[in-house]
Parts: C-alpha cells; sequence; structure tokens
C-alpha cells in the first residue's frame, strides 16, 4: 500500500502533472500494490485494491482518466473467473499493461491526427503543458514541417517553461508570452490546441486555468480551437448531474507571503464551453464535442456501467 | 537637467508606474530643472526645457498625460511675454503647479462620480494597480459603502499586490486570483473597472496587458466594465494616424533565466474596443468613449494644437 | 368513446396542462375506453382504438409524449399475438401501465439528476408550470438544498402563478415577475430551467410562449439554461420535414373583450434553438442537444418506425 | 399646493401615464400653483414653487423630463430681475407656457421625421403606449402611408390595450400580442419603435420594463430599433455617477390576491444599451445615442448647470 | 479506359458539374470500362479499376461522394467470390446500378423532407447550382405550393444562371442578383438552402466559395440556413486530420487577359461552420450536423473501413 | 447648359465614377455654365444655377458630396452682394476653386493619415475602386512601405480591376479574388479599407454594394475595417428622417441576355452599420461615425442649414 500512498501523495503535490502522467503513476501504482499483496483470498485482495482506488481517487478531484483506467482494471478481477490472488494479481498486471498499451495507441493516433493538421509556416498557440500536445507537435516536426509555437508561461506553476524548453529542444522556433497576452498575439496564430482534463456529457472540456478565456479569446478571432485529449478523460458521472469538482490549490502557489486576510483563490481548472471548440482530436479522430456521449457508448460502453 | 535624468531613467526602470504617477514625477522633474537653470536667455532656457521633454517623452512609449502635461506647461513658457529666465522659471512652476491642482481636481472628480456606482454588497473586478482606481474604491469605503474587491496578480510585475494591500489596509475584503481565472469568477462580479493608460482618437483604451481580455469576458458575461482616466490621457496623434505605440519591456520580468534560443515578447499594453466599455468615469462625468474627439474639442481644444 | 371525448376536450381547453399530464390523460382514456369496450373483433377494437387516437391527436397540436405513447400502446396490441377482445383490452391496460410506470421512472431519474445541479445559494429561474420542473425542485430542497426561485407569471394563462404556490407550499424562497422583467433579474441568476412540450429532430425545444426569449436573455448574460424532458418528447415527423406546429390559441385568453377588427394572435409556444441550450436533462442524464437523433436511436429506436 | 398634490398623487397612481403626460401634468400644477399663490415675497415664492418641486420630484423616480422642465421653469424665477410676486407668477406661466410649446414643436419634429422612416407595406413593432410614438405613426397615416402594427398588451397595467385602441381608431391594422410572443413575431418586422423614459449619459435609454428584451431580440433579428424622445429626458445625474433610479410598483398589479410569503417584483422600467439602438429619433433629427452629452451641450447646455 | 480518361478530363474542365453529376459520371465511367475490359485474371481487373479510380480521383480535390462511390464498387468486386473477369465486371455493372439506384432514392426522400419545409408564400435563398436543391424546389412546386426563389449568380462561372432558368421553367417567380448583393435582400428571406460538395468530421459543410458568407449573412438575421446533401458527401478522410482541398482553379475564369504579374487566387469552395447550419437536410432526415459521424457509423459503416 | 447636361449624363452612366470624381465633374459642369451663361440678371443667373442643380441631383441617387458642394457652391451666389451676372459667375468659379481646392486638401490629409496606419508587410483588403483608397496606398508606397493588398473583382461592373491596375502600376503586390472570397481570405488580411459614398446622421456608411458583408465578416475575424472619407459626404436629409436612397441599376449590367420574365435586382450600394466601422479617416483624423453629427457641427455647420 506504500507504494499507492506515495503516488497519491505525489499526484496531491502535482509532482505528477497532467491527466495522462496521473492516470500512468495511479495504474504503476496498482500494479505495484498487486505484486506485493499479501492477501488471503480473492475478497482481501479487491479489499485492498478498493482502497487503493479510493486513496487514489481524492488525491486530486478532476482526473477523470485515472478513474476510468482504475475502474476498469479492478473490474477485470472482479469479472475474473480466477480465484487464487496471485492469478489475480497477473490479472491486474495484464489488465494494467492493456490499458497503459491502449493508452500508448491512442497517443499515437491522435498525434498521427493531428500531426496533419499542422502545415508548414503555421503559428500555433498553446497553454499550459499536455504530453499529448507535445508529442503531436513532435510528431509534425517529424514529418519536416517547418512552424512556430507561442506559449503561455501558465501561472502560478509556470508549466508553459516545461512546454517551451521542449518546443526549443525539438528546434521549433518558440515564443514565450505571459497569460494576459494572449489576446495581443491570438490575430496572428493559425490555431490553437491545447490538452484536457476532462469531457463532460455536454461536451464541455475542463483544463488547466485560463483555457476557457483563450477559447473565448479564439472564438473573437475566429482563430480555430482543438482540444487534444483521449476519450477516456470524459466523466460519466457529469452524466448523471454531478459538476465536474474544481480542485483549488494551495494559495502559497500564488503568493508565497501574502498579507494576512488576504482571501487567495487558486482553482487549477475551468470549463471551456463546447461551442467555442472546433474539435477534439482523440484516438477516434477529429470529433465535434456535442456528440461526446454517442462515441462513447459505441467505443467505450463500459464507462457507462 | 540631472533630475530629469533620473527621472527618465526611474520611468523606464519602472520603479514610477502608472499614467499619473508618471505625469507628477516628469512635471516635478521639470520644475526642478526650471529650478536650477543656468539658462541665460529665454531661447537657450527654451531649448533645455525641449531638451528635457525629449528625454521624458523617450522614457516611455504610451504616456499621453505626461506628454499632454509637458506640452501645455512649456507652451506657457513660450505664450508667456516675459523674457527674463528667473520670471520663465517661475512660469513653469506656476503652470506646474496648475497642471497639479487640476490634475488633483480631476482625480477628486473621478473618484466622487465613480464612487456613486458603487452599492453595498457589490463585487468589483480590477486587474493592475491604479492609483485613480483605488482612491475611488477609498472613497466609496469612506462613505460607509460595503462591498468587496476582486483583483488579479497582474503578472509579470505584480502590480495587483499593490492594489491587493491597499484594499486590505482600507479593510475592503479582497480575493487574489492569478490573471488566467478572470472568466472563472467574472459570472459573481457585478462590474469591473480598470485605468487607462491612453485614449485614442477611436475611443479605445490602451491599458495594462490583459485589460482587452477582462473587457471581452465582462462583455460575455453582460458584466459592466468602466474605465477610469482623466481626460488627458486622450493621445492627440492617434487623430493622425499614429497607433499608440507599445512598450514592449524586458525579457527578464517574464522568466529570469530563461532558455537560449527562446524568443520572450512582453508588451506592456494591449487595446481594448471601445464597444466594451460601459463608459469612460472621468473629470467630465460618465461618458460613451465613442465621442472622446468631441468631449475634449469641448474641454481641452489645445491638445489638438 | 365517452371518455375519450370529454379528454379530448379537457385538453382542448387547457383544463389539463403540461405535456406529461396530457399524455397521462390520454393514457387513461384509451385504457377506459378498452376495459368497456362493446367492439366484436381484433379489427373492430384496432378501429376503435384509431378513432380514440385521432380524436386525441387533434385535441392539441404540440404534443409528441401523448402521440408517442398511444402509438406505443396501441403497436403492442397489433403486434399481440391475441384474438380475444377481451384479451387486447387487458393487452392495452398493461402496455398502459408499462408506459406510466417508465414515465414515472423517467420523472424520478430526471428529479434526481437535475437536483445534483442544484447547489445551496443558488438562485434559479424558471418560466410557466413544468411538473418535471417543479418535481426536481421538491427533490433538491428534500435534500437539504436552500435556493432561491425567480418565475415569471406566464401571460396569458398565469401558470406561473401554480409554480410560485407550488414553490411556497415546499417552504422555498420564491420572487415573482412579469414576463417582461426576465431581463432585468438575469443577471443574479444561477441558472434557468425549463420543461419542454416537444424536442425536434435539428435538437431545438418547443415550450411555452416566451421561452426562447428567455434562453437568449440567459445567453447575453451567460448563465446556463436546462430544459427538463423525457426524451419521448422527441417529435418523430420533424425529422421527416414537418414543422412542430405552434398551437394558437383562443385570443380571449389575451384580451376578454377587444375591440372590433382587433386581431389578436395567440401563439402557446415558441422554438428555442439548440445554441441556446446547455443540455437537455433526460432520463438518460445531461445531454448536448445536437445529438438528440442517435440518442433517440439508441434508447427507443422504435419512435421511428 | 393642493393641484400640485392632487397631480402628485395622480402620478404615483399611474393615473398620469408616459413621461411627456407627467411632464405637461406638472407644469400646469405648477403654474396653477403660480396663479393662485398667496407667498407674500420672491423669497416665499421661490421656497413655495421649490416644496411644490420637490413633491412632484418625488411622485416618480424616473421622470427627467418632468425635472428638466421644473428645474428650467423655476431657474427662470430665480434669474428674473423681478421682484413682485404677481409679476414672478406670471413669469411662470409664460416659462410654462414657453416649455410646453417648445414640447409640442418637439413632438411636432419627432413625428415629422418618424414618420418619414415608414414606408407602405411596413409591419412596425411597439411596445407599451407612447404618445410620441402614436402621434408619429398618426402623422405618417396621414400621409397616406398603408403599414401595420404589433403591439404587445404590456403587462402589468397593460399599456399596449391603449396603443391598440388608438392605432385601430386611426385605420390602421393592428396585432395584438402577449409579451412573452416578441420574438416569436420579430422576424416578420420591419422595425421596432419606443418611447423612451429617460437617456443616460451613457447613451442607454430607459423605458418601460420589456424594452430592454424587444431590443435584444431585435438586434438578434438585424431588424432595426428606433427610440423616440426628446431631448429633455436626458438625466443630467446620470452624468455625475448617479444610477437612474428604476420605480418600483405595487405587487398588486401584477397579482391581487398572492398567496403569503410571495415576494412580488415589480420594477416599472429597465435599461436598453446604446448598442441595441440604432437612433434616437428627436427634435434634432436622427442621432447615435452614443454622442448624447456632446449634443445636450450643443443643444440645452444648461440641463448641466 | 479511354471512357475513364474523358470522364475524368470532363470533370477537371468544369463540364460535369455538381457532386452528384461528378459521381454519376465516374460510376458510369467504370461500368464502361468494366464491360469493354480485356483484362485476363481477377488481379489484372483490379488493378485495372484501381488505375481508374486514381484517374478519377485526381480529377478533382473535393469529391467526396465519388471517392466514396468508386470505394464502395470496387469492394463488392474485391469480397465476391467470384473469379471470373466476365462475371466480376458484371459485379462491378450490378453494384453501380445498386449505387445508382440508392443515390435516386436519397435524392427522392431529400426532395420529399426538403418540400415539407417549404410553405406557400416563402421567399427562399440558394446560391450556385445544386440539382438536389433544385429537385427539392420543384418538388415544393409540384405540391401546389407558391413561393419565389432568390438567387446569386454565383461567380466566376455563372452556375445561378443555371438555376435561375430552371426556376423559370418551373413557373416559380425568380429575383436574380450579384453575389455581394446577399446582405441587402437578406431580410426578406424566409430561408435559405445550398447543396454540398463535402462534409467533415467536425460538421462542418464545404460547398461553393461565397456560400459561408450566405451562412454567416444568414445567421446575422436569424434567418434559417439548410444544407441539402447525400449523407455520402462526409468524407472520412477529414476524421483522420486531413483538410478538405479547397480546389483552386484556372484564373482566367476570373479575368480572361488579366495585367501581368497579377496574382489571381481561385478558390472554388469554401468552409460553413457546423453551428451556422440549421440542419442537414439529408436521406435520414433533417439532422444536426454535430451528430454527423455517429449517423454516418449507423447508416454506412463501411465508409469508416 | 450642355455641359451640364453632357455631365449629368456621364454620371448616369456611370462613365463618371465614384463619389470625388463625379462631385468634381459636377462642380466643373456649373463652373463651364456660369462661365457661359447669358442671363440677364441675377435672378435669371440663380435660375439656371438651380436648374442646373436640379439636372445633376437626379442623375445619380447617392451623391451627397456633389450635392453639399453644389449646395454650398450656389449658396455663396446667393449671399454674394453683388448683381451683375459676370462677377457672380467669376464668384462660382471661385467658390468652385475654392471647393475643389478644399477637396484636394482633404484627400492629401486622409492620405496622410491613413499612410500612417500602414506598416511594411501588412496585407490591405479593399473593394471597389475609390480614389482616395487608392490615393492613400501610393502614399504608403512612397513612403517606402512594403505592402501587400488584396481586390475583390466587384461585379457587376469590375471596378476592383482598376484598383488591381493601379497598384500593379504602383509596384504593389496585388490579389485578384471574386467577391464571394471575402471570407475565405479574410483570415490572412491586417486590416479592409473602403471608401465611401455617404454617411448617415447614425454614422452608417453607404458604399459600393458587397461593403456591408466585407464589413461583417471583417468583424466575425477581429480584423479592423477602416472607411476612407472626405467628411462632405455626410447627408444631412438623413439627419431628417430620409432614407439614404439606394441606386438601381440597370439590369443588363448583370446579365446582358437574361431569361424572359427574370427579375434582376441590381442595388448599388449597401448599408454598412457604424459598429462594424473601427474608424472613419477623414481630412480630421480617424474618428468614431458615431459622433458624426457633432464633427459636422464643428467642422461644417453650413450642412445644416
Amino acid at each position: 500500500m506504500e507504494s499507492v500512498q506515495t503516488t497519491a501523495e505525489k499526484i496531491r503535490r502535482l509532482e505528477v502533472q497532467g491527466a495522462r502522467n496521473v492516470a500512468i503513476a495511479a495504474i504503476k501504482a496498482v500494479e505495484a500494490l498487486a505484486k506485493e499483496t499479501k492477501a488471503k483470498n480473492k475478497k482481501k485482495f479487491l479489499k485492498e485494491l478498493s482502497e487503493a482506488k479510493e486513496l487514489l481517487f481524492v488525491s486530486r478531484e478532476t482526473e477523470p482518466l485515472m478513474r476510468n483506467a482504475l475502474r476498469w482494471i479492478i473490474s477485470q478481477v472482479e469479472i475474473s473467473g480466477k480465484e487464487e490472488v496471485k492469478e489475480l494479481a497477473e490479472e491486474v498486471s495484464s489488465a494494467s499493461q492493456q490499458f497503459l498499451k491502449s493508452l500508448e495507441d491512442s497517443k499515437e493516433k491522435i498525434g498521427e491526427i493531428g500531426a496533419r493538421r499542422i502545415k508548414s509556416g503555421s503559428v500555433i498557440f498553446t497553454h499550459c503543458h499536455s504530453s499529448t500536445v507535445t508529442y503531436l507537435l513532435k510528431k509534425a516536426k517529424e514529418e519536416g514541417k517547418d512552424f512556430e509555437v507561442i506559449c503561455t508561461e501558465t501561472r502560478p506553476v509556470f508549466q508553459g517553461r516545461v512546454t517551451a524548453k521542449e518546443m526549443l529542444e525539438l528546434g521549433v522556433k518558440t515564443t514565450f508570452i505571459v497569460d494576459s497576452a494572449t489576446r495581443f498575439f491570438m490575430n496572428q496564430v493559425d490555431f490553437a490546441i491545447v490538452g484536457a482534463d476532462a469531457i463532460t456529457s455536454q461536451g464541455n472540456v475542463i483544463n488547466k486555468i485560463g483555457t476557457s478565456m483563450i477559447a473565448l479569446v479564439a472564438h473573437e478571432a475566429r482563430t480555430p480551437f482543438y482540444v487534444v485529449s483521449e476519450l477516456l478523460k470524459f466523466d460519466p458521472l457529469t452524466m448523471y448531474g454531478d459538476y465536474e469538482k474544481i480542485e483549488e490549490r494551495d494559495p502559497n502557489e500564488i503568493w508565497e507571503k501574502p498579507p494576512r486576510d488576504l482571501n487567495i483563490r487558486n482553482p487549477a481548472f475551468d470549463v471551456t464551453r463546447r461551442d467555442f471548440i472546433h474539435g477534439i482530436i482523440c484516438e477516434e479522430g477529429i470529433i465535434s464535442p456535442h456528440s461526446i456521449i454517442e462515441v462513447m457508448h459505441r467505443k467505450y460502453p463500459w464507462v457507462f456501467k
């Protein structure tokens, strides 16, 4: 259980960032737990898994990809005909590998599809750091396309610096701005592209705070705005009326030694309306966010169970 | 000339901030210069003044209030019938006092008028630090109104912290957020209010980078958006086709040790369209920005000369 | 046939109001007819049912829920292997019960899902009277949520008064306004929620006259606007090019003794564009109206037959 | 003072309706007071006038035309060189006549100008009852133009019925609808035209509750929306930060015997944004509302004193 | 192969116009090829078909209907159990007939559905020439509906003249305008209706240059805008990131003898955003473009293979 | 009178095009008439002038610049103290020269001001042919600025070809497109700039058919849209309710040999709403169109007489 606790702690402290990385870390933690389990029987093993799941679920509020992953992996144990704990632990391992493999495949497909949208000479705007977005840009660069990137610094934790460094390493001409300068530069941009932390049943996208303003500014300038996301970031709970919880993080991220009585608010995410999103680039292709529920029913009907 | 150079340097290094403070500092520098002048005759004195003016003009690109002030003060020397340098120096002094007095009067009137717009229970959004905005909020507080303020941190130089501290000192409940969280909070706001660095002949307002995004977000949410400004921030050059120059500041303000080859862009201001502005609260009252040229012709016809 | 005629008459005279209540009344009337039938054989019985259906269909123009209900119930008789009129009458009865039960289940689910959207402290705007909306609000109140409601009087027949009374009985703080005051209050509202009379294949919603203006006003103020509806209010005829008929009711509802020659127009419903609707809260969850056809194909494919 | 009190009471009870009629009634009341005054000297007479003014000012909150009228008439007494009360009373009388005459002239001009905007075959939308709007329509009818009018009933006091009756008397084809049906009919309309109760310094127009929704709906449908108003409905206090007060009237107008604890809100007016107004048709011609302050400075500079 | 080459040439030279006609011509060319083939075996026959396909694919860039047709017909040969070239040629023939028949059926259904949308007295706006649009209008006329059409000339090739002539032949009152006059007439129009060359996975529609401006202008005036299209104009490649290629045609179409050095650009199509489209009228009924992918998966799953 | 008739005829036949050229031609015709007059006395001379004015006024409907010019010139004769016809003819000549000179000065100033708005590297969009726009572009080119122009062909009379040729002669890189391709290219444009035929009292601009669509498309893409115009294109009659007449020209311009019964509509101009116009570049500077009346009152008060 230690590995799970450590991982949960890292997720809480933002040492692990980005929905994909969080999901991967959580899967690995559960896999590790399964390998070292001392549970005597299936029931106890499932209880252990369930506790691990709970620990990981509460580590961050807006992580449907991790949640869908753990739900699926544990359900594979539940429906397994096996009873031996050792065999069941192998089941966890194999389900985890299968999930990770399919995540990898999704990323690969998203990279391929997204890279086709990039033309030489394009100027592309991005916000925060998304490993899928940077993978997609890497693909385009490898295909010989010559484009530029404008990225925001992304307060309060400056994830934009990670993006900028990765772009420079790829040899991409990169411009770096404060978040507030988005509208100043939007008219020079060919399209904007961001990652996602969650997709709701209405087709809205939850992503790093500031994303919805960029989408609004892009809309004002008739600049296409794309979201890059694995479909499994869809949160089935939003279907049934739950609001996607917006995590509020430590005020000290914003101001280390603030004056007394100051009320600092630090929401980590905001909601981008489906109508500002030209398309979600996912493993299925480029889709309109308005049809997300039906896409999920066709591709991953188990998330509704 | 030393005082002028020092002042120009301080303005350049943003040690003096805000259009009002910059204008005041420049006026005082010219006044000091006049007091200590060793010029032998009117012509040489005017040359000195002209050089001082040039030094101060180039210290910052978007400072019409300072420019209008210096233009007016020097023109008073030019049209003066006097020839004695000493008397002319006194002319500078008296014109400066007159200008500062009228600036003070304008601030007072703006404070009074603006305070009337604030009701108890209001939540008011502001960006960056504007001494006129905070004066207006102080007035409202002194009138016994009980309101809240939400202010952005205002990257890259964190002027929002100054605003937050001043509000707390006044006993105003204050919420502090990153710039990107503006849209997250806009629906809870009664109105937004910001200062101005310049007003163009089309009725657009130049203010701290990020202002135009706040205006757009306020417009999207049907939240009134006010600009607080002395009319003399009108820039007559925009009348004749000049773009208001947007100063780009030191990249290190954004990232102290950036990676090599990174292109950091640091524009200090952006342009807010007249159509997003409910009214400009000025010494004349609350006006529609669309009529700015005619208001100026009625109140300050000399700026067009 | 008398019960059918009486019911049809009541529907025509608006004594039965609201799409759910109309559907329930019509089902019960057909059930009653079946119980008392004197038809000699299946063919004659079906003819009787068909006549009842026609009578009820013409009683109101915009009632797809009733129509879908009657279509389904009668089709159960048609496909039944039985030939005995008595047995077929029981078939009607059992199909009716099944339909009513499923309507009840839908309402229950919609209530649960919708109630989750309501937070303590919310101000909720509604128009006209919808039994599903008030059920949802009741659920939220029972869950201990403390919220307020603003409701319009809803001219010409003042159904808003029914809503207001029900809200007061639940102990909900209620504000009552004329329809025209909607925009005056919209900025104080957390979200708007209304019922539906019909949903078209384009994803538009037909509801009480004035609904589309409320949706427009909510959109202008970035206030979420929800529609609450059983999916079976979808009208399959709109799929094939038919306009949803907009019933025009008695001018006297508007002005009892109007001056001669006055042309009074009294449309009962209007059309709200899908783009103004954040989500349809239905038995399936919260969906985007743009995907209505595919949702229907998955859940109720028989409506297309 | 009795006539003044009676008039104030009538205004309060809405027996006198419409900004023009209210102003005329108030002027006549003051004139009557002057005629019957028993004041001994100018000072006392002015005190009497001042009291009358106060009584009339508080009878309704949003009546700048009346206020501008009384301010002007009383100021004529103040600046008069005369000292005899009798002569001063005549001064009141003559100033009143002059003001009424100029009101009449304004109406005449507005009628002429507005009538030119109407073409045969036009369908014109209006709301509530405005004597200036109906005068304008009368002019157009007299010029032989054959047009139709759609008018709302205008809850809660049904002023639309007055408009409808006047239109029918003129022989104009008239359609009468509930307020909520505005959007249903807007696409069939050539333009919308309404009166005004007040104009603010920002160029916004205060008029009967519901006007701002009609303007929004007209804007959505690219239907021109005109306001008809004497310029003296401009409220100089809005210049200096005051909000135009929105009168809230008796809840019983909306519901005579409401259930206990129901919070009925009955605002009489709302605010229409300048950007929804194609033009204000006034005695000066058709103007853009954005320039209202400068128009007033040119035509009626005394209102700013 | 000659018939294929001739057809490809005709398509290239715009002698065959409109997506339907192009698809029909291509199918017929392939059928002819199959009839006259001298291929010795299945492999060689398939190679021939593949070459024909390539020739036809490159003749025009934006022709998914033709492409989907050829893909389907050739796939029928591939999956056929037969080996005899003669039998396979018959397979081509029968698949071609089947495809043409289903195209015909689609047109028939679209005509029926669309005609229901037209009421007597309607004014309908159209652009370019679409055989499906004119078929739909013919249907409506045959049903006795009395409507008017406004059509643009559609530069540079004046296809609007074809539409105008066909309308006059049907006895429809027709108004003919330059493309730029669209906004001048839009407020008099009941709805706009155009054909389509391609539909993308995001739900956008590719059609004759100028279509997207008409859609924007219709949106501004709250005028419904419909697209008429067979579902098989959906381009599966857009799903996987490809941009729909916009063909650029001969500059001489625009200016026969242009001045030297002039850069003439002649894109044949533009992209209309899904949000401007009220509905796509297709063989399935009237659908929201946002759900296009799911509709295709349900009706034509083979296009994704 | 012959020169006047010839000129009127040329204007009617569009041989003289553009508001400036029309005004110049009309002035010259009147000057010529004055030179050759055989009138015996002032009264008869004035009658002759008045007849000439009428002839020229009716030659084209939307020509306020010409009308303001003739009104002013003739008024100079009227108010002249002289009585000798010869002297009065000289008065005409001198007034004409003065007017032409001031037109020339206006053009010069507009050129200077507008050229400042152009930066090297800009892409500028224009429509139709405006001699003032091309003069402005020439100025910018002469100042060494390196920019590109995109111009529409401007159906039906292809005035865009004139613009294209002039641009090529200046050595400006020029792209030529059909009018319908405007939206296809708008996202690549830095700003759009057009001339004007008339300005209304509401601040709207009348210009070549299609202008209002370009303005709408520019607005959608957040692309600045400028109008270049002498202030004397303001039409005082619009102030008093007149609609700016939209000339409808010969159908044969659109289709030389149209089919029988075809209703060709050929409006020459359309109306661009003030809200789509960033600024009017005039001899006074860059102004907001909303304040046009007050600008006219300050600069040319005589137009209101």
